[in-house]
């Protein structure tokens, strides 16, 4: 069967009720939407700040693969396993955007037995919020360029202006366009540009902000671009802009709930980009999420080298969070293909190319253990063509290495498959819970930052700049100082080349450019060219999209 | 006290429980958004078919002007008045669209003690319907140029693509663009623009499709531009587009049920441009509306000459409707300005301009009574200003035309203020109801259709084309002659020239344009310059727009 449907065919219970009987919270804080999503006000988001935390669980995986990992099934596999052995856990997801859903990707509520439903709402527009973000983002876009075309009198150099619009979809045409043709009556003629609405900053500051007091500040002080001069910012106060943007961020700031396929309560919300942003649902669901649950499990973007080093040195640093334990997804295909087997040939057992790519693993729990100084459970997402020689040399050489690895078989059974899994973590959170430590201190420089994530959770030899970048650097120090690095690298290695598989040692990280995104609060270092907008495929997935008569959504996935 | 005041003071009841208590619909049929919103489940839109339709009342006004006629105010208020004296009555209202809320225009959730409510909502985001008509027109926007970039094998002409991108947002520097920029890996470069979403054809379709299958039909047969030759069609379904945007429209096409100040039922559905498209709310909701009510009052955009032109030979000559009487809402202050008093001097009196505008309210009734064959009932929308010498004088003018006009104070005193309206609009569709003719019948050929509409309606004495128009439209006769025609022209006269006011006559429409929008199944015929991007003033509302530490919104009118 299909994941949508697998999904069709789940017994939803109405949330309403579930978030009563799961989690105690009343139906007077929950908004519906439909009978099987709500939103959890902010009043009693607000009023939970007295009660003691659960215990955080990261989801994080391996460096991504063609072949594939599955951190929202096995975060969703992992919540589900410890409901099951009478752990009171909630899961904390990103929420998917709608370009990937018609494009290759396809959706992000899960796969197989380990799905978050209703599927297709989650997939599609959900509750509104990347909309609500979108618009907020365009507000402010549209307002820009009105300001210039009725005089200009904050000077806003058009040259300089570094916000670009967006919209929800892969459409690549929109990359770079010029606006403001056809004549005086349309403005100023200019370039431009669009990214997908995860990439705005809006959405990492939604995913950040601690309330809403807090979201209109960050909203506020975005830099849209420069004077002539090229140094003295314009903010998005200086067009009052925030207090409309706020506005209409209203409901997107609550957190969404909805349920697994096994009616445990998951918390969706937020979803940053992974590259230019810093890849994890809101602080907001995660701070509720641990006020109502004993077990909170959460997941971040691409491979621990990017999600799980931004989930600590930004996220968690900025909320004041304090994870227990890491969960590592590995998959036999997916090592395999770091020791370099091709994707067509992954199906057939090959130890040795396993033990190779296992370098991979192994430099993701060492900076897991070493680094960020917390515990590593290895779950191993089983998949039907692992041998039992490969599951037993993937176990071997982790008992060598001194960590866990658990098979875990969610996507074929549910959180039954995972049971295990959920002893072990649960073990080692109710009895030796890390305490996470930062890969940079908030005091060095910004340059000193970067080369500290680059040499200690890369491996880099070195770290290169252009001197403007460098100056650039050095001329935030003063002002920015404080704020962390969201380093924007390709996911797929350790390294900035792509191809560079297994544990690349030595290599040079040569940072291109540097954004300071002031509303989310960091400063964006590029390695690499970071794509922002993707494209649609020769045959993109909203092909295979239909709905019935009757309703019935098919193709999605 | 401003309109968001009044509205914030309101006390609204649960949708649901109100929902069941009005109209006997049973809680199981509805979607919640929120307490006070909810959608009307298809499957029980659908199983309402047997029942007997109520009567259908539909408020339009007299040509606008920059003062103001009520619409949307009277609609409430004969709606609150209908049931205070003991009617039961449905509302049925168009969405706000955003642009708007943040430029000049503001809102438009009716204002004073004639509003619905939660009137942020409805102003801001609402249900999530706009948003989701601005994604499935953006995606085949997306799916068009990524056709074209992996190879083109439909081989659609980059220079003859209709179908541009919508934002619901006024942002003039999108009305032209071009895109693709940036290097093969963008795709090709071409020239393209920004609607607003209201002006999307999807939205007119959403507003007219009867039902889930009808609308992926006209979907599919959406135009979106034409093979080198400049006459063969690109359909949407030749994209294979049409399933993904009918599923991202599975919420949007179920009605919305919110209430009044006074907590009876308003269904707000749709939003079409009342210029390039028909200016109607959905036929769903109409049609729904009919058989849970006794009395439907609705509204169509800008005055009678377009909105209620449309209503009658596009919405109910597709659906069947069949509307009893017509409202026309008309104020003092608008008359004296269609007779040549200026916008600052309204609040004087002046009984001569007042009866000079009057010839702008007098075409208007003869349009309703003879044209479309409707009792009509003038409401004059009761303004603080007005002299009791002035509204003296309106009534006996409408005497001696046959006409009964009546005085509404809704906007003051809520639907007590309109209960006098209410007892002569009942009185007339429960004892002499109107049967509507259609200004011009299918058989005609559509520059007749068109001829029709300018010579009745419009009191115009020549009707004019390109030569280039004719031929068009002559080659569209054989496929598409049975289309109505959805005229664009300014709203501001009953000619195409803004400034004549009153009730020109004998002048010259010259339509510069033609369009098909297949998908909607009408021709647009443009006289004069259509704006489908509005912009922003110099000092936009959104500047004002703010929401506090709680929640609360101020600032949106």
């Amino acid at each position: 069967m299909s994941d949508i449907e697998i999904a069709q065919k789940a017994t939803m219970l109405p949330i309403m009720d579930l978030a009563e009987q799961k989690l105690g919270v009343d139906r007077q804080h929950l908004d519906p939407y439909g009978h099987y999503k709500a939103k959890l006000c902010l009043d009693y988001v607000n009023s939970l700040g007295d009660k003691p935390d659960g215990k955080l669980i990261l989801v994080t995986a391996i460096s991504p693969t063609p072949a594939g990992e599955g951190k929202t099934t096995t975060t969703v596999g992992l919540g589900d396993a410890l409901n099951r052995i009478g752990k009171k856990a909630v899961m904390c997801l990103r929420e998917p955007s709608l370009g990937p859903c018609f494009g290759v990707k396809g959706g992000a509520a899960g796969g197989g037995y380990a799905q978050v439903v209703p599927m297709e709402d989650i997939n599609l527009h959900f509750t509104g919020d990347f909309h609500a973000i979108g618009v907020a983002h365009n507000l402010l876009a549209a307002l820009i360029d009105n300001h210039i075309t009725q005089g200009n009198p904050l000077h806003i150099d058009p040259r300089r202006i570094q916000w670009k619009r967006v919209v929800d979809m892969n459409d690549r045409a929109l990359r770079k366009v010029v606006i403001g043709m056809g004549g005086p009556g349309n403005g100023y003629v200019r370039e431009d540009g669009y990214d997908i609405v995860v990439a705005s900053e809006v959405m990492a500051i939604l995913c950040l902000a601690t309330d809403l007091k807090d979201l209109k500040e960050r909203l506020g002080r975005i830099v849209i671009g420069y004077k002539a001069d090229g140094k003295t910012p314009i903010y998005a106060r200086d067009l009052k802009a925030h207090g409309a943007m706020a506005a209409l961020l209203k409901d997107a700031i609550k957190p969404n709930l909805v349920q697994t396929l096994e009616n445990n309560i998951a918390i969706i919300h937020g979803g940053p980009f992974a590259n230019i942003a810093h890849g994890c649902n809101t602080v907001t669901a995660t701070k509720t999420a641990l006020k109502l649950a004993d077990y909170v499990v959460t997941e971040a973007g691409f491979g621990a080298d990017l999600g799980a080093e931004k989930f600590l040195d930004i996220k968690c640093r900025m909320a004041g969070l304090n994870p227990a334990a890491v969960v590592l997804v590995a998959t036999v295909r997916a090592l395999k293909f770091h020791g370099g087997v091709k994707k067509e040939d992954l199906n057939q057992e090959n130890l040795a190319a396993l033990e190779q790519g296992l370098a991979n693993l192994e430099r993701h729990v060492h900076n897991i253990r070493e680094h960020y100084g917390l515990p590593c459970v290895v779950s191993i997402n089983h998949f039907t063509f692992d041998t039992d020689a490969e599951i037993a040399l993937l176990q071997k050489k982790c008992q060598e290495l001194g960590v866990q690895a658990v098979v875990a078989k969610h996507w074929a059974q549910g959180g039954q498959g995972a049971e295990e899994l959920a002893r072990v973590v649960s073990g080692i959170v109710d009895n030796q819970p890390g305490k996470h430590s930062f890969v940079y201190g908030e005091d060095l420089s910004l340059w000193q930052k970067i080369e500290a994530i680059a040499t200690k959770i890369y491996g880099a030899g070195a770290v290169t700049a252009d001197p403007k970048v460098k100056s650039q650097l050095a001329a935030w120090n003063d002002e920015y100082g404080h704020y962390p690095i969201c380093m924007a690298k390709t996911q797929m290695s350790f390294s900035t080349d792509p191809n560079a598989k297994g544990a690349p040692t030595g290599h040079t990280v040569h940072i291109r450019e540097v954004r300071l995104a002031n509303g989310a609060g960091f400063i964006v270092a590029i390695a690499g060219d970071m794509m922002t907008m993707p494209g649609l495929p020769k045959v993109p997935a909203a092909e295979h999209i239909d709905i019935d008569d009757n309703g019935r959504i098919t193709g999605l996935f």
